[in-house]
């Protein structure tokens, strides 16, 4: 069977050299033969059918991001013609239509491959809770496949797609990639469009994205991100291409008191090693006392959001109680003892916590928290089908109530050999930002993708991100403690060090005033001196309306500095110098007002 | 006694003629005996005591906004050592400290004189839902004060203070306004803190203001409008000074077919006559089918929001529910029959309610709308005590639910002598623009203040809003079609028109390129020709970013043009022509460039 790496840049190399997309659907399900693991999918196409829908993508399409990519769907997501189970064969129904986001991947020229097992109803972290059997996770048979998009994580963790589609309320994105050593990219809440998907808690779920390398992940991200007004929770959201991170960026993480690993000593070194990494890259990191995030997290299921839950199963529950998974639908139950005077009472509660959590994040650029606090087995699960599961939501439950994105990142492998990982949190929006600094991290060590042996990618380098500042040199009156310096600050323009011009420069006190003020005018090299300069780095956005107090025969314009370099700054017209005096000889505006008195 | 107009224009003229604030407190004490109306206050200083805070105001303090103002608090917000009862004397409490707005108020030189009567727990449009006996309309004793900041708008309609505060959620601060011939700023969802407020429904209701003058709500809204991090509701929100609105803002209309008025003729006229004003102000009238927002405004009590309100009563309820108004009661228990699944899936409605009402708000700066549709006598409120009130709330319920902002501003009496009213809405943080344009409508027609025979203010003349975009004009490649234009076109730059220079400027093909590019040089008047120019509309935010791309020897200064005005726009440094050549004659870039191919 060929061995073409389920990444973009494996598939399109592969492309490039003439391999054919039949050939990367042979490889599809040759693989999901040798993997043997008949839960991963519970409904797919017939090889003969992917087959001819590779075929009818036609000639390659450099227009289409995703040509000639697999990708599989967690079974809460519809695509035309399959059964959408929710992992509850008597909630499926066949939808006419692909989900939003389906449709957005297919016109991208992905290739849909199969619908993924989960825990029922998109409820539970552990990839168990399901009528359909467990997948048994790609790294490790013993361990837990993750959940609730179990199918999902492992078809990426076994290099069967490159991309999986996967929901997110609690950590159902994260921890699975957690769990199979792959990426798990959570976006901002709205961002992706929620139709045609069986909502679990419709108010602070969205649907997530997995794949063997970030860039996947945030390219497929790009893809699916559109506004749709269908989806009345939809948000417009930004999704621009990757640029470089800050270069010192504060990333918070739990402070040494508040941190849990729930005694495993394995997982808190493998942190460790992964903050030591993001400090290797220029991080500021700074520890945070996590016990306002964990109260917010309690609030999920121990608070009212249960209830969004039980409005999906509502109608079931009264016709075939049975028909839920007896864990799910004791979780799910505890809805029926809230009012709708509790649930508001927990919105109250939840804003408060949000509230108390604003002065920990403030001046934080990302978090960075283990995605999980430890591992457990498909043992531990049947000894107890609760509390494993709970504590895996540790450092995922709080995210979606804060309205945080998130990606989830592996790490170099644990000293046991289990898979690394953290995940980076930031604000709403900032999806690019979480998955520009995950770059570094997946970059680390000697790891290979997934449970496959494909290596990991080479340290991407990323454009600079536009500058939000620019350079300004000022000669006069705008210099620090004069009149005029106000016109800067008040822009919030910062000073950022003094300078001199090359000797190509005369320096006038131009006629006129008060008030008074200096020209500073090019001529040849050598004919002038160098004059005192300061440069104020001024927003970019803030340097129009400078520009506009700026009165003739003043402008701005390029200078020449004594070490060679440029900068823009005030120049004077030539016609305006006449009649001022010519104080080139003093060089420096401040000395001659000091002068001159 | 006194007669000192209750407004801030009126005070500031009696305090700079040598007026005492004491003799301010007598006249509100006076006018308060005068009225003999004992049901608008439920607690008040002694006239003693209120002119001993007004003696300890000191002298006259400019850096206080409101020094001397005497205002009113309605009895759901906390004035340190008086009672909050919320209207229900077995639910009060005397706090020790203000609420924090009204903190803000006292501390800008505010004058507190009492605590107003309300619709108990602010339930209610009508005023009359009281256990205290409902204050009398300031305009007419037959109709209803309105409510439930029944109290306060009747305060402020008699002119006995110049501010009162209220509160709103379903329109509380505004329906009294449209009752009492007053003005009622409906702040935007979270700009005003709650804390210190009885909460109705705290997720959607916010304190609210009423004066006699739309400039004076807005300065106290300005006073009061300040972050309160200990409000988890709390939002930062801007309130800037008032600036002029658009020349011809587009304003949506309820269509004929959607528009209610409930039979009332003589409030349709009064609309439709509001409506001509802003017309004649220049404003696009747009008609919108207001479906949508009524089934918005449905939810309020229809919907799971009567559960907010359970919250607040629930202990009470148990213990004495005898102490509840009992149509109150009745209204607020509706939420025992309420799941927290009904809860969220109200919430869902609403969120698709209000993205099924996004069309038709796309594109509109404001809506205009009757406050209220008719008017109702307390005889009509005795017959009915629930009818009259919804229909109230026709105009005003899904304001909040939709997290708009709005003010209800009086409009010229109606033909039956009946206060007219309007209220003009916005998106959220938009407080400044609704006021701008009630300012034109408060000022029309022969309408005194209130139930005053003060006179209303003149029409303001308010300062022009920032500009967002600038001039700047072209003489280079950057002209339309030529190499350089998108750098306009790309950051949204518009073409504006085109001009010429005075005759002072010399136009260069300078050497060196490609590309080829002009300078143009400024001389001494009649040493040059007019230079074409094209002046384009930059976006102020864009300048910098465009500024950053220009190389020496060009840069932006002042040019003159041919008809004596300036622009700022592209020069060429002196020291740059040389070696280039002089089309002074030739005049345009364009044309040379034609010329030379």
């Amino acid at each position: 069977m060929s061995d073409i790496p389920m990444t973009l840049h494996g598939l399109h190399a592969a492309y490039a050299r003439g391999v054919s997309p039949e050939a990367v659907i042979r490889q599809v399900y040759a693989r999901i033969a040798a993997v043997g693991d008949p839960a991963i999918f519970l409904a797919m196409p017939t090889e003969a059918e992917a087959l001819e829908a590779a075929r009818a993508l036609g000639p390659f399409d450099p227009s289409k991001p995703l040509w000639g990519v697999p990708f599989a769907v967690k079974d809460n997501i519809d695509v035309a013609g399959f059964p959408t189970t929710a992992a509850c064969p008597d909630y499926a129904y066949t939808p006419d239509g692909d989900a939003f986001v389906v449709a957005r991947l297919k016109a991208a020229g992905g290739l849909f491959v199969g619908k993924t097992n989960l825990d029922q109803f998109a409820t539970g972290l552990v990839g168990v809770r399901t009528p359909y059997g467990a997948p048994l996770n790609s790294i490790d048979p013993e361990i837990v496949p993750g959940g609730s998009s179990g199918g999902s994580g492992v078809a990426v963790g076994h290099g069967i797609v490159a991309l999986a589609l996967g929901t997110d309320t609690a950590g159902s994105g994260r921890v699975p990639a957690a769990l199979n050593n792959i990426v798990g990219l959570k976006p901002t809440l709205g961002a992706l469009s929620a139709s045609g998907v069986v909502p679990a808690c419709r108010s602070i779920e969205t649907i997530s994205i997995f794949a063997l390398t970030v860039q996947d992940a945030y390219a497929a991200f790009q893809v699916c991100c559109a506004h749709d007004p269908a989806d009345a929770f939809a948000k417009p959201c930004p999704a621009p291409a990757l640029t470089a991170p800050p270069a010192a960026p504060v990333i918070g993480i739990p402070s040494a008191d508040s941190i849990r690993f729930l005694g495993d000593t394995v997982q808190a070194a493998s942190f460790a090693e992964a903050v030591d990494l993001l400090r290797g890259h220029g991080a500021e990191i700074r520890e945070i006392d996590f016990a306002p995030l964990y109260a917010v997290a309690e609030m999920l299921y121990e608070g009212a959001w249960v209830a969004e839950r039980y409005t999906v199963i509502e109608e079931l529950l009264r016709r075939k109680p049975e028909a839920i998974h007896p864990v799910t639908r004791a979780i799910i139950c505890k809805a029926e003892a809230l009012s709708a005077a509790d649930a508001f009472r927990g919105i109250y509660r939840l804003k408060e916590l949000a509230r108390a959590a604003e002065p920990a994040l403030a001046g934080i650029d990302a978090l960075c928290v283990p995605t999980i606090p430890t591992f457990y087995s498909t043992a531990d699960l049947e000894a107890d089908p609760v509390t494993p599961n709970s504590n895996f939501g540790t450092y995922t439950n709080f995210v979606n109530l804060l309205d945080m994105c998130g990606i989830a990142v592996p790490t170099p492998a644990r000293s046991d050999g289990r898979p690394g990982s953290v995940t980076l949190l930031a604000e709403a929006g900032k999806d690019a930002l979480v998955a520009a600094l995950a770059l570094d991290l997946e970059a680390a060590g000697n790891r290979a993708l997934g449970a496959t042996t494909w290596a990991t990618p080479a340290p991407a380098t990323l454009p600079p991100a536009a500058p939000t500042s620019q350079g300004l040199a000022v000669c006069g009156a705008h210099m620090t403690g004069l009149p005029l310096n106000h016109q800067l600050t008040e822009r919030n323009a910062v000073f950022r060090r003094t300078a001199r011009t090359s000797d190509a420069y005369r320096l006038f006190a131009l006629a006129g005033g008060p008030p008074r003020r200096p020209g500073l005018l090019r001529g040849k090299p050598g004919t002038g001196a160098p004059i005192a300069l300061e440069i104020w780095d001024v927003p970019c956005d803030q340097v129009g309306s400078f520009l506009k107090g700026i009165p003739a025969p003043l402008g701005l314009g390029t200078i020449d500095l004594e070490d060679g370099s440029t900068v823009q700054g005030f120049l004077c017209e030539a016609v305006g110098t006449e009649g001022g005096e010519d104080i080139t000889n003093i060089g420096d505006w401040r000395a001659y007002i000091a002068r001159t008195g």
